[in-house]
């Protein structure tokens, strides 16, 4: 083991970049070399690389994003690419094995989410030696307590509700906020219990408007005129698929215009005459410096991948179980989605301490 | 002059409390009494105090909203009132009057923008001791050099620009933030120069959307595959009307649903193929802990307005002007607006950083 | 079980709020009536209640301190009493239950440390029906994985230490921050980590000067011209006693003199020429809002707390367990305190990333 | 005018790398060259310079500190250098000038405070095209309204008043904020008002510690068991010098021990019985992100200082004046300390809500 690489795959999430320097801090004291690709998978097919030594990584722990770029398309076994003059899809993985090669890189460490560490899992399986670093901001991945960068986006969500709070108690109104969660609604859960919201909405549970209207009207009189509700992008009403008109030509795009968060506003405003605005937090959640918890947690994975590259552990993903980092196989650690399960603690806490969460 | 009422009416922003929290100590020092008028210029009519004391007031300094309620509705001139069961729109000024009388009430002090000011002076020109408060978070207001609540604003504004910074940097993309300011950019114009954006749209500058295109090619160019964009809500394309669809039945709220921020990255996306996203900041400008200037300025709002009232100069608004707090009459204080002057040094410090301004 | 009382002990910590109004919210979901005592055990013996509605929780939970008030000192079993104009220090502790009896108290909650908790325990021992919730912003509690108020402190360092780096890189200095942590160096481990250290030093690691000064140095080889020691407030040196005295000659600085963050920077430029600046966080640490995880934590033990009593189980004190709020006897909860072992994942991770703990 | 140099010197301030930033960009769209010149006037004794192009500044906007470094210490008329092993003070302000002239500068930018443009002024006396730009973080330069990195100041000030207000009401304490201010006592006040102090104590009125233990008496009378002292670094009390030796005897407290504000917590637990805790926030006002307001300021210098020098106007400081900036000579920028006067209207306004300033 001398030579190692590492790349960032999928979303922008805090801690990235606390990532990339344990990993160079931590080879450096093993005098291992390391090279950054750079934009993910694209840098590995295109042959980008860039040399990871102190000097890049420093100064970067408290930064937002990752040095290295990232996208969240390029895939090397499916991979856009313009033969003469025209885009074909073609299968580009040798690239990646032959540049790997080409600089004499003994492991690939990558970090990414569901769909970086598929493509990771394909190339362990093709002989590659693949270490993987969990990052989902959702926290939606069943084979690590936490993700990084998770925790940063509940304080800022949360942040988020403080604020809306003073406007709704200043003009009883309703204030939704719409926080990321496409399959799971960790963020709005942790934000909603964190800020002090009313009525919580995630995806596992399918939400009826009345009941959500019920919470309010009982809060009003009870005295408190103003509520409000967080709903994860990724929640749905009971028994209705959602249509949401094509608003923009092209691809639909939730943050940009009127997902759910906005239905549920208008649907309160129109069915129920409740004043409501709405907030969608967006990209909001993925930027910024990470918190101590995160760049802690960061910091962890990135050493524990260096360690597990010198004990030449391949074919595996660095993970938390309790406060320990341990290693599970690439294979389990990307086939499960954890979702809010109805018994889960902090659900039940929720649910003890008033919220209501729409079903 | 022993007891004078205030209220807060129209929009939520930054300050609000601080000026009540210094009306009431500063009160106290003079040994006037204080009444709190709930909800705007409908306490007024409906006769809704409350005491303001010491106690009231403790701990109310770093806190977003307003302890006394506002809304952004009510006219007492032309208010919604149930006659026999039908809604009908009376002229209730006498209502205000006489409860201000039977409260022995010897001044009334207005925190409010434009539609509460000229309320304010309609019952300066009955009669009434009013002082008015500015309160505008766009800073528009020509009167006063500074409205409080606005420096809070641009501080929310620019750390969203941070937070879109680093995601814009790692994905190579455009990102949009939509800022408040419906016919002024000053929001846009301070957090763009504050957060290094690289395109300010402003409501006084109809845009050319190739001249951003080119701005943002250019820095493609020059290596920065990524570029920034703030745009205030007002702001308009040359020589077009924006049509954005009702996408909500009942009421246009831009705010809430895609408005010129989601149009121009739709633009660009669709004529020049930048991949672009939009944050639409909203809410989040309103609420929150003002920021020590506010503070400063907010409290020195309320001594001043309290100063008046003993020197018993009424039909006034307290101004800033320079370090010093000033006194306008009311009726120069709301009849104009303040925009962004093409001979605005900051503008021209903007472009001089090369800055595009769109046009 | 109808009505249970809480009160707050010990030194302030971010979330006390948080558990008192997760208290109130959970109980009134099941129709038990809450008492507040002011100042911790005081309240207790002098019968100061107060009730605790949804009212008196409502908007407290981002707010720092204790809305109940609490003192570290007064003991009910040795309680200081003016008797005929003399003070005496008395056995209170009958005051206590009769108090609770005569307000019809069927359960006591203890929020509180070390301190608050033995106290509890004796009277648990006594017959009381007594729950233990955990605070201690140091962590240091052997019973619980992590209690409340911790996660946020260690925000605050970290941003502290984020702050000092700026100065360290431009002015070329060493910069010394003293963080809490008497017996256990966890804040200092987290935020040393978290805010990029170079070197830190807890009280479970005796520390040699010479290696502190060594990692200075080799830093300084390697370009580096800064250098960023966190040390807990009960690191001590190897071997020695450490003697406060007059820790600077000649002229006088306010930052420098103190605690061992003064003796380490003085120690530094005396006997190794290195210029060092030092700053002691102090209560930074133990006011403000907490954070998100915080609010989260001190949510559950409020909600846990009012669980157990309703199940009638006392002599307890709640305690995280992986994901879990569990159980756990009162008697165990507070013999032994959580140190630093030497064998701490986190320790391992940190000494991986090249930082120096002194021995 | 092709070529520009910069320097910064004296201590470090919230927004030099947002001049700097400012300076490249302006200087940039001008065509010109920039040279940035290491730590100080070091840097410009020892030739050691480095380029400014937009590569460099890139990103450095919300960073606290300088890139280029700085020391407050050396002197180029006055400068410690090794002759034949021995340390001599020499002056080398001809090498100064022969190193411009050797790197073709036509024009010197110095960003600094006393010290630094009393050094550029006497370049300027010797011919040569110097501008400076004013940086006190005490804000005392009376030939601008303000210079940048004190707005920031204030803020890091007044979220330290806010944290601990809570452990002050939730203790009943009282607690003493020490801040900068060794001449001017503008931060003290500024954040004294925006944090809701009791009391303010500056070097511009000598204080009589019996009237500050009235105020806290008086408050404890009307129930409120917590005060809230800021006293800057350099405030003394009426007719005495300030004695500084063993401050607390018999225990040994690291909080406590310390300058001005030290001696207060000191003399008001001995003096008075009042319980009392002191924290000396330090250097943790100098580091960090500039808030929006100062990187606005700073941003308009940088680019005010551009324009002068391409207009040819030297021996000249940018100021700020209102809402221009303007340009100064250098010899009337320096020789004046701007105190708050008595007349001051924020010191009135303080007053008028009960602030007591200790005469």
């Amino acid at each position: 083991m001398r030579k190692i690489a590492v790349l960032t795959g999928g979303g922008d999430c805090p801690g990235l970049n606390a990532v990339i320097r344990a990993v160079a801090k931590s080879a450096h004291q093993y005098g291992l070399e390391v090279l950054g690709i750079r934009d993910g998978f694209r840098g590995a097919v295109e042959g980008d690389f860039m040399p990871l030594t102190l000097k890049e990584v420093s100064g970067i722990l408290p930064r937002g994003g990752t040095i290295l770029g990232t996208t969240n398309r390029d895939n090397p076994f499916a991979y856009e690419t313009i033969v003469n003059g025209t885009a074909q899809i073609l299968d580009r993985s040798g690239d990646v094995i032959r540049n790997l090669k080409d600089h004499d890189v003994d492991a690939l460490l990558v970090i990414g989410g569901d769909g970086s560490l598929n493509i990771a899992l394909k190339f362990a399986n093709l002989g590659l030696n693949v270490i993987g670093i969990p990052k989902t901001i959702d926290n939606d991945l069943m084979a690590t307590d936490q993700t990084f960068g998770f925790q940063t986006a509940v304080d800022t969500a949360t942040e988020a509700l403080d604020r809306l709070h003073t406007t709704a108690e200043s003009h009883h109104r309703v204030m939704v906020l719409e926080v990321m969660g496409r399959y799971a609604g960790w963020i709005a859960l942790y934000a909603g219990v964190a800020g002090g919201a009313d009525v919580i909405l995630i995806p596992e549970i399918p939400y009826t408007l009345n009941r959500v209207a019920q919470a309010i009207q009982k809060r009003a009189k009870q005295g408190k005129k103003f509520s409000i509700i967080v709903v994860a992008e990724g929640a749905k009403p009971r028994g209705g698929e959602i249509v949401v008109e094509r608003l923009v030509s092209g691809r639909f795009d939730p943050i940009k215009l009127g997902g759910i968060g906005a239905k549920i506003g208008n649907d309160l405003e129109e069915q129920y005459g409740l004043e409501t605005r709405v907030t969608v937090l967006g990209h909001l959640q993925r930027g910024g410096s990470p918190n101590s918890y995160d760049r802690v947690l960061s910091s962890r994975y990135g050493v524990a991948a260096v360690d597990a590259a010198l004990e030449e552990e391949f074919g595996i993903m660095v993970a938390l179980r309790g406060r320990d980092i341990v290693r599970v196989p690439l294979n389990k650690a990307v086939d499960k989605l954890k979702q809010v399960l109805l018994i889960d603690p902090l659900l039940i806490a929720a649910r003890n301490l008033g919220l209501e969460m729409g079903d």
